[in-house]
């Protein structure tokens, strides 16, 4: 487990100062650091087809940006390129383990963990991100720049590159193995690769809010809701054809808030927020499961979410048995909540909180599924 | 012009009695009713190109349906079809002036005039509307059934005709040349041609909220607002991973409802409105028209809005010079709004009204710009 240190601040007083505010550099966040892994196998995660991957580097002064998967590095050289690899959650459990030290946050505001390779001379070039980010440093050293928030322009330095115009550091860090930069939304940033480095981007994405709406607007359409009409049994006599009176105006407003309705939006809200961000690593189980087999396992066997996979709950939906898989809503009988709400919580669990369930049959029933999808999977024995 | 006799109640009357609540005949609604159009005129409409038609007909027992633009109406017979024509008001003038009688409603609430020529037996089937419709009878007879509003199975009689299965009639009636059955949403409702039949039907369309909503969202895009991302500066330690707090979905609702903004909505509201329902038959001017040109016809001409061209303004925007015309917001020199008034309140107008404002510069160029569009255009001298 990678243990952080918050500069010696608890989680809250580091949200009070720094969340959201102000980007800060995090020197030895994580002591005796060792990289969850290694550049080679990286490099093969970018030879995949189902792994978002890009390379960027510069060709003539004029940057450049490739998408993955990638067949080989050979013509790089060791100089002035990056590889980008995102979603790495999805990908390495042993990677996954570096969000762990950031539970503090919900796991809804999670986007994904990202991972970047870079040689000398190597940068994605400076650019603002939708992002908080926790930049955690692995092997090799790496010098962040960060400007302040405020009017920068930015500009296509390549149709994949969004980059931002020069700006003035308020940051200017070395960073090493252990080290971590945290920035906020809107501060422009750029990394310049010292020597051949491996860093970790945790990062937090809130959604914008035609995001929201056009998600809204999808589900509505999918779910054939929001087909009433409007009404208008009590109208006036209109002496001005042309005129959309002010009640008339407030009436049609009034149609699309109602849509807002809490039992609809809740539904949504779960669904969205839990719908994948990133393409899933899903292994399907050979057999189905029994409920024998899962039964007996609960006791035997820890558990564990697929990586990327998001499961989240409300504070009522979860003791009226309704919470949110993977962008659906799941429906369970309402006695076994603390145990959803156990899956909801942690990646991992292992029969010391989960063997009492053992033989409650909607549990049963309900990871059973879970594993049949391969929503969850066995973890591996030692 | 046509004269409108609700059955000798006030058209409030009429409102609070009928509208939205109960289907009713209106005897000789128009006394002396004469066609506005004729049937070879239609048919002639329905070999057109940008006119939207529809020939419903039974071939063994099996109903169909065909789109225009038709060739020919030869194979047909004397017998069993008819043939619908949509937005005849943008395509008749003459057949426009059925709507005028119903200006009581305001504009906004329009959708279209439809035009029916149907043989004996002629029926497009029994039917449910999402409309509030007037069918004015023409020339020939045509038997009425409408039932009540409730449960309605629907089905496909064709792919495009969406039926209703049999009802008992609430109305059941016989309706010659002046007769006018109104019918609000929901009421099932067939026509049965006794004797070779025109009809009318001044059809009132209410948008759905999920309309609504889809099209404040795409507003919202094409006008790229909505990116704010949601902000949490004061966000708590989270001991629940899994969980979105009360708090943090009330934040995401607000969020979503921050956007319907009045500033925002009332400019989406007035496009929405305004926005084209069916194809305009634009005829743009050989040459722009001078300003001089226009500051001479305002005195001399009538100016006409084109046939289905709807332009709105709100009791507000009218004041501060902006109104809404063809899905578009139009922003004038709030000066001159009582004369942007009359343009948005009256199909025609004559000098009598706007040869005072013939020498208002910023009225003449907003007239030459509509007419430069086509959206308004010259009244023939008789
Ligand atoms: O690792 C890199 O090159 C870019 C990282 C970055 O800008 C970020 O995570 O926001
Ligand atoms: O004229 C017809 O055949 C159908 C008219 C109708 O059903 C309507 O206008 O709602
Ligand atoms: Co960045
Ligand atoms: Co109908």
């Amino acid at each position: 487990m990678y243990q952080l240190d918050l500069m010696q601040l608890t989680p809250q007083q580091f949200l009070d100062e720094y969340w959201q505010k102000k980007p800060v550099v995090i020197r030895q966040g994580f002591k005796d650091f060792v990289d969850p892994i290694d550049a080679n196998e990286l490099a093969g995660l970018a030879m995949e087809e189902e792994v978002q991957s890009r390379l960027v580097y510069k060709e003539n002064d004029q940057w450049q940006a490739k998408f993955g998967p990638f067949e080989n590095y050979d013509h790089l050289g060791n100089e002035n390129w990056s590889l980008v690899i995102q979603a790495l959650d999805n990908f390495s459990e042993e990677a996954a383990l570096l969000i762990e030290p950031f539970r503090f946050l919900p796991h809804w505001r999670l986007d994904d963990l990202m991972a970047s390779f870079a040689t000398p001379g190597g940068s994605v070039g400076p650019h603002i991100d939708n992002y908080d980010v926790f930049i955690c440093q692995g092997s090799g050293k790496r010098r962040w720049r960060v400007g302040d928030k405020g009017q920068h322009t930015e500009f296509a330095a390549h149709e994949a590159l969004l980059h931002v115009e020069p700006f003035d550091a308020i940051i200017d860090a070395e960073l090493n193995a252990g080290d971590i930069i945290y920035i906020p939304p809107g501060f422009p940033h750029e990394g310049i690769t010292l020597e051949t480095s491996l860093s970790f981007s945790v990062g937090f994405r809130a959604n914008s809010s035609i995001s929201l709406l056009s998600g809204f607007a999808d589900h509505l359409i999918d779910n054939e809701l929001g087909g009433q009409l409007l009404e208008d049994p009590n109208r006036q006599v209109t002496t001005n054809s042309g005129q959309v009176s002010n009640e008339d105006y407030q009436s049609i407003k009034s149609q699309l808030l109602s849509l807002v309705d809490d039992a609809v939006f809740k539904t949504f809200t779960g669904n969205f927020l839990t719908a994948p961000k990133h393409e899933l690593d899903i292994m399907l189980p050979d057999e189905p499961f029994t409920t024998e087999e899962v039964s007996q396992l609960l006791t035997t066997h820890g558990i564990k979410r697929l990586g990327g996979l998001r499961a989240f709950y409300f504070e009522d939906t979860i003791e009226q048995g309704l919470c949110y898989v993977n962008g659906e809503e799941m429906v369970f009988d309402a006695e076994v909540s603390p145990a959803v709400k156990l899956l909801c919580d942690n990646v991992t669990l292992y029969p010391e909180s989960l063997s009492k369930w053992s033989n409650h049959a909607a549990f049963v029933e309900l990871v059973a599924s879970l594993l049949d999808q391969g929503y969850w999977y066995l973890v591996e024995e030692e």
